[in-house]
């Protein structure tokens, strides 16, 4: 016998979505029309979504790639409402992750254990839904709102396609779930992943947003020693140290001397791992100078403007022993880490719990905006549903 | 009962070198005296050295590092004359290869298997014995000869570091153990160690000079399946059939196309790993532009201007999976890795002879940096004794 469908199943649904309509502005809570999945697509309701920095680049951002009216957000969880023709993997009612990168589980890419870079549904920042280059979304008066990342997460009902989409454990709470999605996902499996840091080792952090910290619990979870970390606000020392940092570099006190400097007399030689969680070319530089001559890895997480260079010397990096990478979604395919995350995380080995600082109801999201841009948190959740935040 | 020691031992050895006097000048062939090692060092016999570019690069370089009078060469095999005092890992007759970088066995690189690049006695350009900073060469004058990487051994006599001595099973022919002191070991250790190379994978070669040939012969050591050579010249594809290469790719007749678009085209999205053999930071690039995306790495084993820079696009770093490293001696740490190339050339795996494409007395030394010059060898051989050179 067939499931019951869900009544909306096959029609649009009316909801509630907060559409970033000019740069800068405030998002504007408002009714919007969410079309039935196609092929390869499910329709989701999401649960709660948190805030992440690339939101808020995207959310600013006054020239192309960056298009206006968007449906922003790309860290959540929610519950599958219906499904696209032919959809197997997913049924109504699955708890369920989108994540920005896909996992088609056929390309090379996505059968290969080397690679997290779907070359079926390549990583795009379009505006539209990654195989039908059309949006899913419109508002009342029938103007198409765009989408984001393939996620679009800042409504109460969203589409995703099933590349996109991870079965979640229903034993992990959706306010640590979400946190997967992206910048979390990102910093663990920087260390987990990418870097593959060894027991026993030294890591630099440039940055101590949510990003970096997870690149320290990371770099915990896989039994690094001493987790250096390097920020402009000493106030992060502190916080960092529920995330694994056993030492800290204030990078606005090394005026005089560049922190790589401090780092090689700090480690007598350099650290093992230099992560950069910030977005700054200088800051990548700093890193590949302070980490160790022989093996050193240096690792570029954060994003830059899209025009920015590395520079290296080319003797150095012929002569140093040393390897530069970058980690996308932290080097985690999606469909086989983040189960293993969630895993770990049930098992109390991987951290949540110390991301969420603030949670918020859906008709506060702008507050979460100014929350992150003023360092004030380092992740907000927000409830679709207001009953759902905890009282403070 | 001790054994006897030569009659030579603790005193000058006086004998022939060839001596680069002049920028660009043929090396002139005069007597010399060649003092007694001190402690950690050992005076060796040469018996036959091979010619690699950077003698060229530093007997044509007119600055510092360059420096004159000097005794070049640093691919060479030798017998030990004598030791210095407290010298008890080599003897007197022992069979040994020099080799340019160090290793100590005692320092944190050493230990440790990861690095190569010794920090007791780090590599270093410098004209003088490593440890003491002295030459142990003169003139008939009286006049300092400089030593060259701490090798030196256009000289029938020479004294070297113990910690750049490697010992050499004697069934291996000098002039194929030689081969083993920089070039020949630097692109196939790159291949084994460094790249680490997988079974069944695609390798791109930028220059098929001795270092990109050994990178082919590593390469297929390792299983790979495809190994693309790029040069200027077409002939180096007959040559280069004979240590792996399977496909070329002319780069005088990519004028209109980028090298590297040819190699995305023929591999369907990029080679597994890209080695760059020539020292042309704009070949580097064209390696990272053609490794490919999720998995690709990129070697530099070439040497570059001390001033050159590579540039890389801080969001393709961050967004394409690839790796980017360097390879110094091969990643290989001398006295641990040297006997196992060993081995496997007398088991017929690793192919040195093909290498030798001339063997001259040490007379005709510069008839050697000629046919380096022009291309027309892979690698020549020359004899200190000149009964050695094979009948041509
Ligand atoms: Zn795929
Ligand atoms: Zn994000
Ligand atoms: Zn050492
Ligand atoms: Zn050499």
């Amino acid at each position: 016998m067939e499931n019951e469908r869900s009544s909306t199943a096959g029609k649009p649904i009316r909801c509630k979505a907060a559409v970033s309509r000019k740069p800068g502005e405030p998002l504007v809570i408002e009714e919007i029309m969410v079309a039935p999945p196609n092929p390869h697509e499910v329709r989701i309701r999401i649960i709660c979504t948190s805030l992440c920095h690339t939101d808020i680049t995207f959310w600013k951002m006054k020239d192309p790639p960056a298009i206006f009216p968007r449906i922003l957000g790309h860290e959540a969880v929610g519950v599958v409402e219906s499904v696209g023709d032919d959809v197997l993997e997913f049924s109504e009612g699955d708890y369920i992750l989108p994540v920005f990168i896909s996992d088609c589980g056929e390309c090379t890419d996505c059968i290969s254990k080397k690679s997290n870079l779907c070359s079926k549904i390549p990583f795009q920042l379009s505006p539209w839904m990654p195989r039908y280059g059309t949006s899913r979304f419109t508002d009342l008066k029938g103007e198409v709102l765009y989408h984001f990342v393939s996620v679009s997460s800042f409504s109460e009902y969203t589409v995703v396609d099933t590349a996109n989409i991870v079965k979640v454990d229903p034993s992990v709470p959706p306010n640590r779930a979400c946190l997967l999605g992206c910048g979390v996902a990102t910093g663990v499996g920087a260390a987990w992943r990418t870097a593959n840091v060894e027991a026993g080792s030294t890591v630099a952090i440039f940055g101590l947003g949510a990003i970096g910290l997870a690149v320290a619990e990371g770099a915990r979870l896989c039994g690094a020693t001493k987790i250096i970390g390097v920020d402009v606000n000493p106030e992060k020392f502190e916080i960092g140290k529920k995330f694994g940092i056993t030492d800290f570099v204030s990078a606005k006190e090394c005026s005089s001397t560049p922190v790589s400097q401090v780092i090689n007399e700090m480690t007598g030689g350099g650290a093992d791992y230099c992560f950069e969680c910030v977005g700054m070319v200088s800051l990548v530089h700093e890193a590949y100078a302070c980490c160790r001559k022989g093996w050193g890895k240096t690792i570029v997480i954060g994003y830059d403007k899209p025009e920015s260079q590395l520079s290296f010397s080319s003797f150095e990096v012929l002569h140093s022993g040393k390897t530069l990478m970058g980690s996308w979604y932290g080097g985690l395919k999606p469909k086989y880490d983040v189960p293993v995350l969630l895993k770990q995380y049930l098992n109390k080995e991987l951290r949540l719990d110390d991301f969420v600082t603030h949670e918020l109801k859906f008709e506060d999201i702008n507050k979460a905006f100014d929350l992150l841009i003023k360092g004030k948190c380092i992740r907000t959740v927000i409830w679709m549903a207001s009953e759902n935040v905890p009282p403070t």
